[in-house]
């Protein structure tokens, strides 16, 4: 609605001017952010509020179609899941941010309920990574995610789940300062407002990740399925 | 423009009930982050980009407020500095970001040149730290500043310079994940856009920042001046 | 048994003028590492490696003591626990450390057995913190140990329990690089020989470490315990 | 000259046991910690205090062999430089440790002087990597270190340099808990003393180390020379 300012210009130049984006197999990590019943199912604490963009991005759908894509391509996927409130959390501290804070007051993602609980669809599988809880936004801040992805020799990290201008923005910028290829995509997550998934993906995204794409492009940019006898890594 | 959604009004709300901010004088720090001729002087390379909100806000009017109310109340001043580019910078890297892929053609901030000189008024001063040069966009990844920041004994940062949206968000995003009580101010700061501006300080600060105040919101809350034979810290 | 080489003497000199430790009640914790059962119970899985060390230092009263002279003092405490083994550890990784593959031949501290559980002695107390489970050995290595120092004002820690050249050296080491004040305890502590426990106290603790005491000298150093009416922090 | 302790065995085993290293070629990088003048040149000011080592373990030559042949191997050299003393280091820090100390009087590998420039033999090379210089220790602590290594998808270091049981064990322990593989090379470092390098090498090392080998051990471990016209990574 507002007109593109000239300055920004320039980042979309820089965007068309990136190298297309190769998945290398046995260095693609899929890192799916906080598959939570209370993110992404119906009677989640935290779903009515995402529930407008998840419908018109069809959240649920990608998600299900990427998982399922990057598996049959023998690509990693890692779990990497938001802290799960327990009773007392936070209380201690000096200076909780404003989303624990909130935390508190509404005990989302409670250890043992079931808002708490992966979404059916997105429970860890066999020979996923499953990353230490993050206190925070970043999944990697205070976590093993970058030790278990060093373990596997990842080079490239294509970061999806909730929310986008939250966790995902925040696990995505980490991914870039220690080092990461990052791929943002746009409609496999999910924020509380339009012009928050406008400001993830149209004004920050592009100054620090090295791709931003859909579902689909994704998909398609995946490597071949490995063939049945080829080890996967 | 937009209508507020509804969802907002939640980040709304926490915000109006966070406690308020008190700056301990031995333990709070200044985070200027970027104050390159390339910034903030009128040549400037980057300058003509965000001179429109700069003068909207009076950036320059502001950080010379906040520069010497700081000092007079014995706050620790921390000098926050891009990599200067050098000949060479980024090119034998696998997977430059698109921010670094501009300065490879822009040269910004150039090591040896004016434009990756302090800005006159904020040149470093005997007793302020001067952290390594950060290579992404947080003022922490790849640097000693949390080093620097831990042998004083600070807890509290404020996070002030350029961009609002880049360098700024991420030194505050990381100050946040590292455990520091964070606030900006939103005055003493600029961007490409006012959308921009918009996202750091209405939709992304608002979930992580402790606080979100004006020049003149931080000046009032600084301490007293020490007295003359006080020690500082 | 081997001649002092003349090069030690620099560190020894080193070491005698260091300035006098001072522990600042607000500001200083005892970290204590792996306070299990498995290493500090007779029936302990790894107790048996390190009783001969264990009863020469007095490291079970020593712990106490300390314990008590700290709280006392109103002196945080924080428990740093290694990963409890569980089913399947380490053997998805690429290259699991010696240390690792030998936990996975013992689970040692195993999740949900005796081992694996607080030596009664040195359980959390209300008020204590407990840091994340680091996978190597330092405490601070994939965890939120530094997050929540920070989020108390830590500044100064003394680095007490299990094993003097593993997870403590590594531990304090990382605690002097991440900006801290670092005390050892050399009969705080035990290891699997004599010439490991020299190694931490005599050869690499007085290259790194601000402070290398016995237990009296640190107790002797700690703040006097606050009034009761005194907030402790 | 002690008599090995029965406790020791176990961690003996447990290294003969370790997989045999197999270096990847584009995914190895080979870590020269400080080769400054002032450590490998014979009048540098560190050099009398590890000269006998220097000449024990020949590690002048063995340097340059190990240095010639991954070079030849196609693998990835990386420089980890100490800070170079500048006038005024460390001196505004509250707790600066007993190795800062001593170089605040010594003003080891001064910048500007022929002590902090490079040994002749093992300066920097085209392509190779030059990695922050680091305050403490560790290579990674404070630098941009990890961010380097991710960017050229290196997942296998091999450590060597100076000191054995300060800056190399500190990169090397460091290296570990970020998710590398870690290889020692028992004579391609020195130290103070004999027992320094026992501790280094016997008692610490076997325990985070994936592989403690000799100089031409290494050499015949690497992977053979690419050929002519192959893509080095």
């Amino acid at each position: 609605s507002k007109p593109q300012p000239v300055q920004q210009a320039a980042w979309q130049s820089r965007r068309q001017s990136m190298p297309e984006t190769i998945y290398p197999r046995g260095r693609t990590a899929l890192l799916l952010v906080d598959p939570y019943n209370d993110f992404l199912s119906e009677r989640g604490k935290v779903f009515p509020r995402i529930k407008p963009i998840v419908d018109e991005v069809g959240l649920l759908d990608n998600l299900r179609r990427l998982d399922g894509a990057v598996r049959a391509a023998g690509i990693q996927v890692v779990i990497v899941p938001h802290r799960r409130w327990e009773p007392g959390d936070y209380e201690d501290w000096d200076h909780p941010n404003p989303s624990q804070r909130l935390i508190m007051q509404r005990h989302s993602f409670a250890r043992g309920e079931w808002g708490g609980e992966w979404h059916p669809d997105f429970a860890p599988k066999p020979g996923d990574l499953i990353a230490g809880e993050h206190w925070g936004q970043s999944g990697f801040a205070g976590t093993n995610l970058d030790f278990l992805l060093k373990q596997k020799g990842i080079t490239h990290v294509i970061v999806v789940g909730l929310l986008a201008n939250t966790c995902i923005e925040s696990t995505a910028r980490f991914a870039m300062e220690l080092g990461y290829h990052v791929t943002l995509v746009r409609d496999a997550t999910a924020a509380f407002s339009h012009e928050m998934m406008h400001a993830a993906h149209e004004l920050n995204g592009p100054t620090y990740a090295h791709s931003i794409q859909t579902t689909a492009e994704v998909i398609a940019a995946l490597p071949a399925a490995p063939r049945s006898k080829e080890p996967v890594q």
